[in-house]
């Protein structure tokens, strides 16, 4: 039986993403960061990790890009790419009447996603964040947690998070119409490279020597040999201020002819260059 | 009298850095968040405005990118960048036993660039995030503050700031040794574009249509023209999922007849382009 680790904790959107790519016939094992989803993985204590990487609204999640970062000689390798739908809602207790909630529980980019729906339909509601949806739930669940106890009543209290964590708890959900596209896409890590028949993209981590037209000069290779990035992301490096990271996604596997001579070419000019990993992307519904 | 909007509360980096830059002699506002900032500038309620943009350890700071992806067609350009050094110091009344802390009080990023001093010095402190690094300190000083004064003692608190929101209340201020070099980049917002005798440097805002090679393409004229890029950022849109705008840093005026040259033909292949000012970039110690 294959173990998945994923960011938890449980019912949040990463675990729903791992549930429907690996199916219900594996071991999952929520861990509390990034950091450790990586870990496990390194350790061989997890057959595959599941991580956010990247938010149609909020942008990258930079805990995951900063892991590579920090850590150049992992060994977790980028096994895939699912893209997600996201669809918040408000969770409240069967019985609450709408006109008495007084706080909102959730994580601050939920709130960011529904700033003005929440403006709009609870203008004097307070926000309380979390570290995660599961944990707003929790908050509103819970009849005595200390602090929030002594300020507001359970039908006072409401969450915001996908429909299946309102599910679990028999808890009402109705959803935030989003302004905007929202999608989430995660990515599945695990060992060694895979094959070319199954991948279709690639992602390397690139730190450029500081020369005017460096950047110019790295894309070069790509045009001429004809590979189409789709993706360029920067993160500070750990060296220097100002020092940049340059994640970039482009079409094609790493073993493809055109991609290895682009590499080869790169990797001579670049102060480092490491290969994250070429493989398959996946839509997937909610 | 000049009047400065600046990313509130007092006392807090943005604060220090307006004060350096702009003297004794305005008046300072602050502002509870970057777009109220900004729009001070636009309404003309401030002449000036002061954002943070970037941190060498965090990175981006979002919310200032993001004010300009969300409404392009605003008055506030960029007229200076100022680079701050940052020093984080362990905040405590005069005579509490740094052995008795049980709490620290800080912003988010404060914390993550000081955690594995906290780690090894104070493993056992919890940590409770605020809105600001002045926020933090206002939790250490005041004995009624409703949950906090039910857990912990005045005595049993610290916070992690800049020395002189230590000083300002008379407290005590340790240094916290940074691993890392940790600077902050600072915008300056004003209205009309500056003479070039003063400036040296250029940020444009770019969307690109989705094309092969787009990119790189858009990189070319640069090449061509001599002009060296010092920075490239991604943000989402606010158009469609995973469609882009790029922030695009360079030397030179644009007024300079290479400039000029150069985003002549951006301007044509480009979906949206939009120059957000050449400015004279300053380092500042504390």
């Amino acid at each position: 039986m294959r173990t998945i680790a994923y960011l938890g904790p449980e019912k949040t959107n990463t675990h729903l993403v791992a549930l429907k790519h690996f199916g219900p016939r594996c071991k999952y094992v929520h861990q509390p960061t990034v950091e450790e989803v990586f870990s496990k993985v390194e350790r061989r204590e997890a057959d595959y990790g599941v991580v956010p990487i990247e938010n149609s609204l909020g942008g990258a999640v930079t805990h995951t890009l900063d892991r590579y970062v920090g850590y150049m000689d992992t060994t977790a390798r980028i096994h895939g790419e699912i893209d997600l739908p996201i669809e918040h809602g408000l969770i409240t207790r069967p019985r609450t009447n709408p006109e008495k909630i007084q706080v909102v529980f959730s994580h601050p980019q939920a709130f960011e996603q529904c700033n003005f729906w929440l403006q709009k339909n609870f203008p004097g509601a307070s926000r309380s964040e979390t570290d995660s949806t599961a944990a707003a739930v929790q908050r509103l669940l819970k009849k005595s947690i200390g602090i929030w106890s002594t300020f507001y009543k359970l039908n006072q209290r409401a969450a915001i998070g996908p429909k299946e964590l309102a599910k679990e708890h028999g808890l009402k959900w109705v959803p935030i119409p989003q302004e905007r596209e929202n999608r989430t896409r995660f990515l599945v890590l695990g060992r060694g490279p895979l094959s070319r028949r199954r991948s279709s993209k690639t992602s390397i981590l690139l730190i450029l020597k500081d020369r005017p037209g460096a950047l110019y000069n790295a894309l070069t290779p790509f045009k001429n040999n004809g590979i189409n990035l789709t993706k360029i992301e920067s993160r500070p490096s750990k060296g220097r201020a100002w020092e940049y990271v340059f994640f970039i996604d482009f079409e094609g596997h790493e073993g493809d002819r055109n991609v290895k001579k682009t590499l080869r070419i790169l990797g001579k000019s670049a102060k480092e260059l490491k290969i994250l990993g070429s493989y398959p992307v996946k839509k997937v519904r909610k």
